[in-house]
């Protein structure tokens, strides 16, 4: 199959990189120096910064863009796409670009919303990892318009991509719980470091858990402002909730509470290994 | 040199492990079962659950007991120990302890207060690993009393286990840093699973990140409740700075500021970029 990428950056290249080798895969992207190194890399077989010969005969394409440029891409350019192609959306978002998008969709293709649960802390194709899909989640997101038979073929080529786990959710669904485990997730890990405050040299004084907790505050912070924002309601939510957690813990050490922190740690520590599996108590 | 381990869990049993190639190494603890497995794996040369045997030659001592342990084991068994003995205590929190169990210290022992900033989300000498000291920190924070011999040794035994970083500090610059780097951290992966509340199976729509920020959940609650409440003053101030880094999040949120998100963002990059070294920004 003949597969574009729209946006080739670390994720459209990864997902190249996670199909080149049972595809042909073409990608666009306005960065001349992109394209080259993932032709010198045979990461792409084709590629420009122009999308004279992106669409002919393309079957599948992955959108890989932010957020905000969906909508723009879709409208410019669904006309010059094959009858029936399928188009893949994968951003971290879902409710605000459905709606935005759906309603200016032709008939003529078909849009799948998706998200692949994975990244790098890192911009860019060079960085680019199909390991990254490697075990990881997919959440496929279909709409009234999804034809059972798109829905199904990005399934398969997720699994090709080797994630594991793929779930359909609704969109709202898809927005509560990924404002959790995603967006909160990234909010508390900048705030941590925000909230450094010293004249030592920190490197000396931090352990793995320091490390690992503010590894993705090295963040793309173009990317990840529009996120927060496209899913507002629900981030703001779960701040609010952390807050009150947060809050649990400094009361019961306000008051010495020996009792009630190891109650909480407890509790803490029993959600944690559900998502462990094999790990003991 | 004959080392003692007082205490066979996780962090004893690493620090067996990473000197035993060198050093005559005993063990004492409560659990026969510890001991036992130690014995039966080599990484201990002597162990018991009684301590008949264990301070006659032996020239250093580690501590390895929770905060709330350690002064009971000073006053009960420093007059057993043989004459210049360095006893070496390796908890995670300094100010109480050293004010603890100082004015109660005989001159014949050299008591050196340190904190490995190594760990495992284990517990027990077989989750003991030595390859968890391998380039991490470790603190030292002398006191009057300790003779610069007793330091140096302590350093060199410290190098020996492959620490890279080794730095003195005085308490209080230990207890306020530590609050921020390892306590303040692990509420924070704390609350952050403590907030969840869901009927979907969290484990399907995670990533890395979550997973990543998660894991120090997984907690040991008998040694972190006391460590929480042996540096509360600290760790108060440090949560309520992170408070207000969160609302400083919030507040841009719900004022679709996305300026300063990515100025927030940038600032949080920057500073974890130091600890990074080598990453490009």
């Amino acid at each position: 199959v003949k597969i574009g990428i729209v946006g080739l950056g670390l994720m459209g290249g990864s997902i190249a990189k996670s199909l080149n080798q049972n595809h042909f895969i073409i990608a666009y992207d306005v960065d001349r120096d992109a394209i080259d190194y993932a032709l010198s890399q045979k990461i792409i077989q084709a590629g420009d910064t122009n999308l004279e010969n992106f669409f002919h005969g393309t079957k599948v394409i992955y959108l890989c863009l932010y957020p905000q440029s969906i909508l723009q891409f879709i409208q410019s350019y669904q006309n010059q796409m094959d009858p029936g192609t399928i188009v893949i959306e994968i951003s971290g978002v879902k409710t605000k670009i459905i709606n935005a998008v759906t309603p200016f969709l032709n008939n003529n293709i078909d849009m799948v919303f998706t998200h692949p649960i994975a990244g790098r802390e890192k911009v860019g194709v060079k960085y680019s990892k199909d390991s990254i899909f490697q075990n990881a989640n997919y959440v496929i997101v279909p709409t009234d318009k999804n034809k059972a038979e798109s829905l199904s073929l990005v399934e398969n080529l997720a699994r090709e991509m080797k994630f594991k786990n793929i779930t359909q959710l609704t969109k709202e669904q898809h927005d509560d719980f990924i404002s959790y485990t995603s967006q909160l997730t990234h909010v508390l890990s900048l705030a941590l470091v925000n909230s450094e405050d010293t004249n030592l040299d920190t490197k000396r004084f931090i352990g793995d858990s320091y490390r690992d907790l503010t590894r993705i505050s090295m963040i793309n912070e173009p990317l990840w402002s529009e996120l927060f924002l496209e899913n507002k309601e629900y981030l703001i939510e779960k701040i609010e909730r952390l807050e009150k957690s947060l809050s649990e813990y400094k009361s019961a050490i306000n008051n010495n509470d020996i009792e009630k922190l190891k109650e909480l740690m407890l509790e803490a520590k029993r959600k944690r290994m559900k998502i462990e599996g094999d790990d003991p108590l």
